[in-house]
């Protein structure tokens, strides 16, 4: 990194800054040092800001669950960045197990990455306290720890919800039903409230029932169904929003089966835009989660925090805005959106 | 370890026949041993098996491409699989880069995992060989060495090319083409090839055009596909196996753009039971290429090799059955299959 400066005849907190917080840097400057980094092959081949500052180039991410796409946009979007940086990211999935989740962060713990991504099933602020005194900052992704404890990118549940109840509604939709239960999850409860404010706004020309499920996979899904079923025949629901895609997948698999015609009859959509329930008999309206972004901005955080003085770090929050992904399940297979990445 | 034996009243390898070979222990010895194991909490609280052995609890997996789902199922199987025993595997993307897989196996032996399970893009034997100096065994999944160096599991690739023309003719199709590229890619050629031995038995009646693309992601099918829609105009193409299943939804969305109906006009089928696609416009029939018991058996076997005397250990291959799954645009909606896990 000195040989850099010195190239670009910069002092070496310049040279950090360029790689670091590009936007700090006057641009005459940035383009000098980068100059000096593209001919001594600096960052590319040695990585020696992390070998100076005793830091791996390996990056851990633990997620709850990678059979959930989210999970897997997040590495994605990591890995995408840290490839760009010379870095890794090694991935790990706790599997809805706080135990594993454990084991994970303590492996990569052991393993000496510089810095741990965290999407974590539930609080997990005793863990990221103890891993930070090993000089291992941690961001937390998709879970908001309520505390100003560490770095976060989130997406905006609530406007998942809201998006989701104001896509039916502006699609004709006037008896809607939130399907889905276990609100100690945070998801769950902001989704529902964003679906609550979306039905609020119509001032009681639109009608919601909400439908507690045990589970959010398909099981659950398909229990609740049953009951829906009468409430379309009955002409009482028209728009269902399950707050999983998984959940959706099953309700509509119900409804197929006992000839209830999806959106004709009545319009189904999911929230969390999971590719696990694509497979389903009829293409499925969603709601985006931008893991990609998600993954990205949670690595630009924690390299941020790795660089910076502990005392003077000022942790942050990210909060991304979600998209609405409007397939068949709602709107009919003409108005559908083609699919993107 | 040796608590359990002297508990049980047993000799020491028994122990490990127990942990590692239960189909080898006399019943009446299993239920005594596993009973002093529950006592001592032996398996679930110290892994002193894998202390002692000087070994870590902790497996590698380093896959080709996350966002090609096959590589999830393989690392849930695995995990599934290590979870049973108490172990815990961590997962790396190569991301279709040999640099990146060399990086991702040096941070995993760095790390002294116990043990590497490897999807490779390419032979990465040198890789292998070299890690295995460092005691650490690898299980190459999804790719065929053609050397007997280490353990494999793979799934029959050709078999998947031939479930595949073999459905679409049993449906009545006769005019074929097989869409995808890049033969130097094992599955690509094998795929091919099976799909040309089932049209060969038809000796004559069905007719096999190939249509080779530059890649296998989207932009390859969409621009095939332009091509393909005068086939289907002038009555000469009325199946389509795209080799990829990101290949066959670009080319379902270029007929739909086109006004071409499918399946009536044209039966299209992917490969490779990728959920990244099945956000398409109609629900994709494909075949599963049992990625959950490619991750289950790649540990089974890497765990033996653990377990085995160097000396006399003999590298097995595992060859899978692939399974068609039957879904909207083969067959129509009505005869579609529901979509199972």
């Amino acid at each position: 990194m000195s040989d850099v400066a010195r190239a670009a005849g910069v002092a070496l907190g310049t040279v950090s800054n360029v790689l670091n917080h590009p936007d700090k840097v006057a641009p005459a400057t940035l383009e000098r040092v980068q100059g000096a980094i593209e001919q001594l092959g600096f960052v590319r081949n040695t990585n020696a800001q992390q070998l100076a500052a005793g830091r791996s180039r390996s990056i851990g991410l633990v997620v709850i669950d990678i059979s959930n796409s989210l999970f897997v946009d997040i590495a994605r979007g990591a890995q995408r960045y840290a490839s760009e940086l010379g870095m890794n990211v090694l991935m790990a999935n706790s599997d809805n197990r706080a135990d594993q989740q454990r084991a994970d962060l303590d492996f990569f713990d052991g393993a000496r990455v510089g810095g741990i991504l965290l999407a974590p099933m539930e609080d997990a602020g005793e863990d990221v306290a103890r891993i930070r005194t090993h000089g291992r900052p941690t961001v937390v992704l998709n879970f908001d720890t309520g505390r100003n404890d560490c770095c976060q990118v989130l997406v905006d549940n609530e406007e998942v919800g809201y998006l989701a109840a104001r896509h039916l509604i502006d699609n004709g939709r006037t008896r809607l039903a939130f399907v889905g239960g276990r609100d100690y999850l945070q998801p769950v409860a902001l989704r529902r409230r964003g679906v609550r404010r979306a039905v609020a706004e119509e001032g009681g020309r639109v009608t919601l029932q909400e439908v507690p499920t045990e589970n959010l996979d398909p099981p659950g899904g398909l229990r609740a169904a049953e009951g829906l079923v009468e409430d379309v025949r009955r002409g009482s629901l028209d728009g269902v929003i399950a707050v999983t895609d998984l959940l959706a997948m099953a309700i509509i698999q119900v409804f197929g089966a006992r000839g209830v015609e999806v959106p004709r009859d009545v319009a189904v959509m999911g929230c969390d835009h999971n590719s696990a329930a694509w497979g389903g008999m009829i293409p499925l309206t969603s709601v985006q989660m931008k893991g990609l972004d998600m993954g990205r901005e949670g690595l630009r955080l924690l390299l941020a925090e790795i660089d910076e003085d502990p005392a003077e770090h000022r942790h942050v929050t990210t909060m991304l805005r979600p998209e609405l992904v409007v397939r068949e399940s709602t709107v009919g297979r003409e108005r559908a959106t083609p699919l993107r990445d």
